[in-house]
């Protein structure tokens, strides 16, 4: 167990637990605490987050096509879903599902709702492992998952119908800085073990640590990170004293700039290996596929620019 | 077979085989040619070339810490040599070894010797298959080998005692080529599949396609592409002409140019894809693997820049 | 005279004459030519193009709003126009106006018309010299000029009503392979420079030359030139053979890349140079700044992007 | 006054003076307060710092050639200096003067000393203004000094023979702070100008503002203008905290990061901008020539790349 450099698993602090546990603690009921936070939070059992779809751009949370229908008191959930991370673990028994109550509601925003639906409900089926690059990370990992006329009683909603939207934005923003602080600690040790080779290794006469080549990139990933890091203080500071909304513009900028500044050091350290740093011996090549992830995962680069861009010109306008 | 992007294996066209044909071809003796040579053109078998060492920076072919003793009509090999691409595969029966006959010989360049090793000599051991960013390839893919005493015929040797370097220098310039017009398809490739893809992706009311942001980043790809293109075409051209060593800063060129065209082609189509990017689904992960790979390969992106700026810079001195 | 890095002025082959001789060549009539064209093949007056205007974003053509008017034998021109190249210069005496003689024409691109206006004609107003990054190239240089109630004949008007759009790309394909051929020498020099200049300096014990960053600098400088070179050689080659509009991607494509490559190869020339680069003893801040205006210059990277993306998104559907 | 961005005037709060005040109040004896820091506090005077010397890289202090020669009681000092910011500002009082009074010292960082030269003393010229791209900055900006036979008096030296580059060092960490927090300013402002604009400009139907390729660049100057602040932020506050030469990585990351942030910042502006970014009508072609400056003064971003590398590869070393 944990070995995914980014997920540490001791005190069950890793995606997607930690994102959920919050949910749970915000949105849930006594029962549903009881049932699912607590055993969470004691490590007895694992869970996962079902809401990005194959067949359309999740990014634009308005593409979701996965259905929860009112059946008595029932719901009944159809939808593909793929990227749950954690849902092929066997300890994990419990999906955070998101989909469609009310499709035809003209508020865009409140069309969806989210769902507590346990991972051995009649009609949940894993169809594969997905692989992140060549990682499939078993026996954890990512996977896709198929429901088919899956029936929960109606109290395992949450929140109330058409708050699925609302929820999801509340449980991303930290989300996103548990991300971005696993990142940064990936980043340390990544420089910390090209540091150590590159004062091994010799090429034409001379270490490649005293090549002005190797020293520049070192520069640039030492203040790479350290700018990183006071960015994602920063955030987690203005969420604690004015709130996540307040912090939304913090939060999209962390969440771009620190798997960039992650993907920029793990490459240069992987060119530093040689081919040592394309296998695994070093960990490198997998920090790397993990990095690069992380560039779409909860949102692509793209999204987050667009939503900081608008916001700085709502700065000026206001001027 | 042919499922790697980067090595078409119809008419045995992939890496390492062209390039150890065109040794066989150019060094090698009647008896070798008939042994090797043919059953290699015919496909029938496959072969390796040994010469990447995990202990050394072996970016810098003196620091060669392999060693092939004469003893009597045989000589004896002994060394452990990673990144041997094709070794694991069944159909490999024969190796190009890369070792010191004479490291204490005042001509650094004349220490080295390459050595006809057929896989099935007794002391050569497979001791593991190395992934690249988690695809290990099998059945083909690169391995690790450990050769202890391994004894051949005398006559294996090829052209000479300390003509390793210059064996190896020849076969280098070729095989760059063949990578580079590889590398030149799989991107061309990679361009169609996210035109296709943004296409059909539609966020915040309208495809993705139709974004600034995706037309810029397709028209850098296509920039990108159409210059590697043209500057490997031209190295083909000055090779044929006026031969390889002419073309040797051309050949540094693309060996440095085509592999990062090929890394930002790719990561742009990764992030184009979204989630599916880095999965398996459409190939992007293992094409992004393979094309960062080739920046260490042959020698990496450092080598080859130090090789070509001395180049330039003797073109002033000249002036 | 010929001060200018990108403006040789030998044989009149410097921007804008080569486009407006290209143009009276095409599209005047025997009179037009053996007026304007005639002296300006000779090299004893100059030419201005004026198209651009302060008060809208002329890189879309449909923006104009300088007009021409009708009125009886004569057209009434109105209009601010800036950054035409050679006004300020006193040899010029001929300006290539493009405005709108028809604004509410349905079809937008047939609203615009191109007429020939003498620059002694009266209601003709040099209004100031517009510097590049501080360098106003007096004698020559750019400037802004008005245009009140202008009165020409009605026979200046070149190739008839609704055709200056036309008239404008037919003129601006040659002129962007014309302007690139200038920037790979420039680029070509700029190395040069550099090579010669990191030779002679000396930091902490050693010539800047051997620091292995200088040599990746010069090294991707040589990759980068070389590359645009060819882009730029087949872009002209399409033309020669296939024609102007069978090249529109060629002409845009080399639009982006020769300026952005000319822009790093001068950054990296000045780093290089210390505080020589950016003073006026070796050119290079004044390459930069010619480079730099390059990128806006007929037309911004921003919009040849969006067309070359356009264009290979047409390929894959028609595929 | 105040025309130039970087070195606003009001308070005298401009470079050199800030940095030059701060060596006399540190090393100055009580006369030497009386006679040049009280004034230059006031305002009335302005001060110049002469060490750059065209013949040598200077970023390597040893280099220096200049030379401060005891003759009984005076110093006679010779040398050729440029980039003197200030020299040609017609209230440039005093120069402080960096030179070797003995250049056969073993130790090479005692060979140095610093020297209190009036600018009417006889001997010293001023060559001529050196312009940074095309602007001269008259009437303040840079010059070209040269010292002939310049008659000091003895009590002129500042702390001592051989104490210059200690003096220099002491100078030049809380200059680059200085240096460092104009430039922030610049950047937000620079950003302020960008959103404005691309708010008022209209292409093919749509404000510039709207499209996603203006969104992320305004997102990525965002981002990098906020890490930068902060890092300069930590560092001011390490050196508040424990001292400047604790503060030495920092101070040298900063000295990289915020001229560089502030290069990509204005040049995305410049772009946005059109060609009116490349004119003097909103500053940005200078604040450009301003902020490339700034990689050069005070050390190229090389050197300071190097030292940081250093320092980063010695912390492994005593792990």
């Amino acid at each position: 167990m944990g070995r995914s450099p980014l997920a540490p698993e001791a005190f069950n602090c890793s995606a997607p637990d930690t994102g959920n546990m919050e949910v749970l603690e915000r949105y849930g009921t006594e029962a549903q605490k009881q049932e699912w936070l607590q055993p969470l939070l004691e490590g007895r059992i694992r869970s996962c987050f079902a809401m990005t779809e194959p067949a359309v751009a999740s990014s634009d949370a308005t593409n979701i096509s996965s259905t929860i229908r009112r059946d008595g008191d029932h719901y009944v959930i159809n939808g593909r879903i793929w990227w749950t991370t954690g849902a092929p673990d066997r300890r994990c028994k419990i999906i955070l599902f998101m989909g469609k109550t009310d499709p035809g509601h003209p508020d865009r925003h409140r069309q969806q709702s989210m769902i507590l639906v346990p991972m051995d409900t009649s009609g949940v089926t894993l169809l594969r492992r997905l692989p992140v690059f060549g990682y499939d990370d078993a026996p954890n990992g990512t996977g896709e998952l198929l429901f088919e006329d899956v029936r929960v009683p109606a109290t395992n909603l949450l929140l109330g119908e058409g708050r699925g939207f609302e929820i999801a934005q509340g449980r991303l923003g930290p989300g996103r800085v548990h991300h971005c602080m696993r990142a940064i600690g990936q980043a340390e040790r990544t420089l910390e073990k090209t540091c150590a080779r590159v004062k091994t290794r010799v090429t034409f006469g001379k270490p490649i640590a005293e090549q002005t080549v190797t020293l520049e990139r070192i520069a640039e990933a030492r203040i790479l990170i350290d700018q990183a890091r006071l960015l994602v203080l920063k955030t987690a500071s203005v969420m604690d004293v004015a709130g996540n909304r307040t912090a939304r513009a913090e939060i999209a900028m962390i969440k771009v700039a620190v798997p960039n500044m992650l993907c920029r050091v793990v490459d240069m350290a992987i060119q530093a290996h040689g081919a040592a740093g394309v296998s695994d011996d070093f960990g490198l090549a997998k920090a790397y596929a993990e990095a690069r992830a992380l560039r779409i995962v909860d949102g692509p680069d793209e999204v987050h620019r667009n939503q900081i861009g608008r916001l700085e010109l709502e700065k000026t306008s206001s001027a």
